[in-house]
């Protein structure tokens, strides 16, 4: 940590800040230059004494601004824990070089468009079978999910045919509930800062697909999934799905595609993206599925309706059954090449 | 609602479209043009019809943009409740042209650090003490507040000074919990979409100051106050507290004080708005909360601490008991000479 | 055109606004609703006559809201010019199915420099050379480029390598000069609604090649570039190179990958991806080049430096030669697989 | 400035970092830590040394991150400045405790409009009269403003009034012929980082208004000015006018009100806020200017029309001359309370 000084800050609000770091148990290193003074901290400080340390300084006077030199998150940093997670479920792996696909649509609407999803969903290669009951909606007026009834369908699909099933549970009182009937938990974007959920998924012990926010930075989306780790559960998942879009004419969200470097580079979880929420167009889900995979994801997960004209939420940006087994043919084709290429 | 169909769309495609809007009980108007066709729906449609139409229209064929001439929210809406809510609670009245402060700290620390807080707050005129007992905090290592204990709190000083109380809500299953100790319920940023705990906050009939996300359309924000009152629950306080920063060096927020002047002209609602967070730089807070009276808000959320030196949350932002003793003066005078000048 | 009007709006403020739809030349349709009237404009406009139209209308008494139901740019726009543009350069086509590669410094610094970049991007196989003369940067204390000297550099190196070259203008009155020494006149995204600018490179015949500025949306980007193919000059080349980020901590800008797709779908121009100025940093370079390659750009534009660190400008998001030529093998080999499986 | 290296670096890495700021003439201090190391530079860096550092560090083996300490601005800086700016025209001081307002049309369309709104602006006793002669417009097919011909109709009327003219200037080669005909060169937001164009507006020695960037970053606007600054021009007026907006449904930008508090402590160069381009709407440009002076503004610029409804340009934002007169009289009014009241 490293404190600046205003110019003409006087020798005794230096040594105000000075003394206070020696109150928190580190050794002041002050670093003189020609027109002000910057008060460094060399020790490494865990995440607590540094939101301790620059509470206590921040509203010192003369302090003009602290910069920090390392980065908030422990537990979901690759610095500090080198081996790339890989999560498994039911036999599937997320993360070590497979590439994922998670499929189905935005709404479980009832158990027969349920088992036409899911059997698109298989016969096309894809491991994981996706479907909302409970949903998230902007409007009190549109379609909520069939909530339990939901989850049951579900499970017997999921029994059914084998593949691994996710689903969002947006609550923490839920987060059992949930649990129950399917095999990975997902937190939705608007539920990434929703920290007494994160801490009930933690302890759930289930795998946990989260997703970012729409305006979180890439320091507040590890510090959500640390929320999870925190608890003892190593299994999280993290997603990109889309920011707030500079433009909103022309697409729902801003895809940041780039996110998945940055995440790879600086934590050891797995990253899927989420190209339907990120453009929330169907014609552009394939492309930016190949682009994901090339970028370097783990997985995708893409909404997909038996009839897309029918569908009870997010129509406008489901594949439909035959887009879908199109794009799955495109992809492995392409995760072909790719394995033999050993590209990027 | 009006569908534009893209150029070149065929007859066949165009009668599609209209059949669906007639299989929704609408009579669709074809709009002929020069190189592209529109077809409109006079009717007025009910948030649930539009958001059913959206869907089954957006994906048909040669669809190019649906367009909207309605805004999505009913109950929040200036256009069809003309008259202003005025939230009153205990005796001190939110909206109908008075200017209520909200002061006090972050969190709730002890019993005599909250005593002090209160009796400031008392003492300069301001009828409303906040409070964080439950903390929505970014890291999982930072404070996370007392719970119920700071609960206890601010029920025992609320009940001492009698100034109006108010505190955070996280989750819907500590909604009621909550309810019990204190007056208002504050719904934070980060739960602006937390559908769930808004239909709870609904439910308890408790006023509820609904905090704007930030990265929130201004018909997200009033989407979100419409699930608060589609529960029977009349008594929503909108507030503005930044959106989402374009240059995070300088302010944790950008204040979008524009907003009251919009929400104030398509809502009844109450607007109040919070500087403290808005900035997230005390040395910034008495400049934007002149500014927030003078643009017409409904009054301000301050954060004031005995010591911001020493709080264990937020310090950078808290004013101290001198500066928001000031603070009050300033406003008190600014909202008297507005009142005799009738501005605005 | 739809002019929707305000609940309650009178008979006569209806007829005011039909009365000035009908000076400008169309008929006016009332489209009668449950609680509001709109008045719609079935006429297809021009661009002028929308303009004017908004205008008038947008102050009228009671008018609520002006939706388009079409796109502002005409002269770009695919529904009304369907064939795509290739723009040819020395021999060197950029769309059409091609994918060139345009590398080379961020600045030329001096011809051995410039002779040694140059040797590598064409030993890579890539067709354009990259350079800048005139820099613009944040603060004027920066390296400004070597201006009129460094374009001579460039016009020798083009000449003994047979490579197209492309630099930066920065100002209308520098146009004729930049002209005579290059092959493709750059419009940096600073300068993307630098309007003197975006004629006067109409006016000069040469390809334009035209990168988004940081906040534009997808239709002020066609619009711009509207600006240049309305001067009778139809080769432009568009360029997306990121966007305004959310997070300045990771990344220097957001590139924004999903407008290659939009903008293939709005306009016949061929569009480029810059990931070098769409990231920031070097590592990142290689993961959005072959997304942007399979997310169905037309070329990418990368920076490459013999020794990024003696770089005079960008060294962190410049390829050192032994990256790029590798990305180029990459690049290479995946263009042929895609070729050969007709993805997307 | 403070290099952070890598978890894991080698010595041998660290000490290459040390011998390159060595090369630059300065003394490194390693910083030592628990799981990682940084590297200070205590001198204090002019803004090219710093520039150059950080372009040399910036590509290094094992550096992980580099921060600065101080700001890059220095003529602009009121640390280095502390004396605050006053801009004086023909007797107008802008800056130094008065509140001035520039009124008139977006465009001159004719003698007589501009002669009529000059009649209104200087009725209401505001001081500078603004009006566009060329007129940067997101189409082409928008009305482009009269040129010279416009520069001819100001020059007439601010001799005929008294009033200080104010107009944009789009492009360095006719900086001298607009500084021929008013009295304030302004450089438009579309144009802050027009960096040829800053250097001539400075060299012009004329006073320089500056609009912030809409995407432009505090720290990139105060070096737009610095550009002017370092042509030897000391007098620069800085304008707010609204940010990219997050939502372009209600208001056409953001106005980052904050941005006057925030540019007054860090510069000494006056502020002006305009709340008709940030907004973008007329009904909400009261509230906003009242706003704008009571955060400690020097003044506002106001879109006026002797008739909105037939406005070329910017009919929407434009204030009636009733509704201008009326402003004048609150801002009048709230000024001498604020004068009388020393608020903040």
């Amino acid at each position: 940590m490293l404190i600046l000084m205003r110019v003409g800050a006087t020798d005794e609000q230096v040594q105000n800040v000075c003394a206070v770091i020696r109150d928190h148990g580190h050794e002041p290193l002050v670093l003189p230059g020609q027109d002000r003074l910057a008060v460094g901290i060399p020790d490494a400080l865990t995440p607590e004494e540094r939101i301790n340390l620059e509470m206590s300084i921040g509203s010192l006077e003369a302090v003009s601004k602290i910069t920090h030199t390392s980065r908030p998150y422990k537990l979901a940093s690759l610095e500090f824990h080198p081996e790339r997670t890989v999560v498994e479920v039911k036999g599937v792996k997320i993360g070590g070089g497979n590439f994922v696909v998670m499929g189905g649509p935005c709404s479980v609407e009832s158990l027969e468009q349920f088992q036409q999803s899911a059997e698109i969903v298989r016969a096309s290669g894809a491991q994981i079978l996706r479907g909302g009951a409970f949903k998230p909606r902007s409007s009190p007026y549109a379609f909520q999910g069939l909530a339990e009834e939901g989850l049951k369908i579900m499970k017997q699909v999921g029994d059914e045919t084998g593949l691994v099933t996710i689903s969002e549970v947006m609550s923490p009182d839920l987060v059992s509930l949930v649990a129950e009937y399917v095999d990975i938990l997902q937190i939705g974007a608007r539920s990434m800062q929703n920290f007494p959920l994160l801490i009930e998924a933690g302890k759930s012990g289930k795998p946990v697909f989260l997703k970012r926010g729409p305006s979180a930075t890439i320091d507040e989306f590890l510090l959500a999934a640390e929320y999870v780790l925190s608890q003892g559960n190593p299994r999280v998942i993290l997603c990109e799905r889309g920011v707030t879009p500079l433009d909103r004419a022309y697409t729902r969200n801003t895809l940041d595609l780039a996110a998945v470097p940055v995440l790879k580079e600086h934590s050891h979880l797995p990253v899927i993206v989420d190209p339907s929420h990120g453009t929330g167009v169907a014609r552009y889900v394939s492309a930016m599925s190949k682009a994901a995979l090339v970028a370097g994801a783990d997985g995708i997960m893409i909404e997909m309706h038996p009839n897309p004209k029918v569908a009870l939420s997010d129509g406008a940006q489901a594949l439909t059954p035959e887009q879908f087994t199109a794009l799955m043919r495109e992809i492995n084709a392409l995760a072909k090449f790719l394995a033999l290429n050993v590209l990027g």
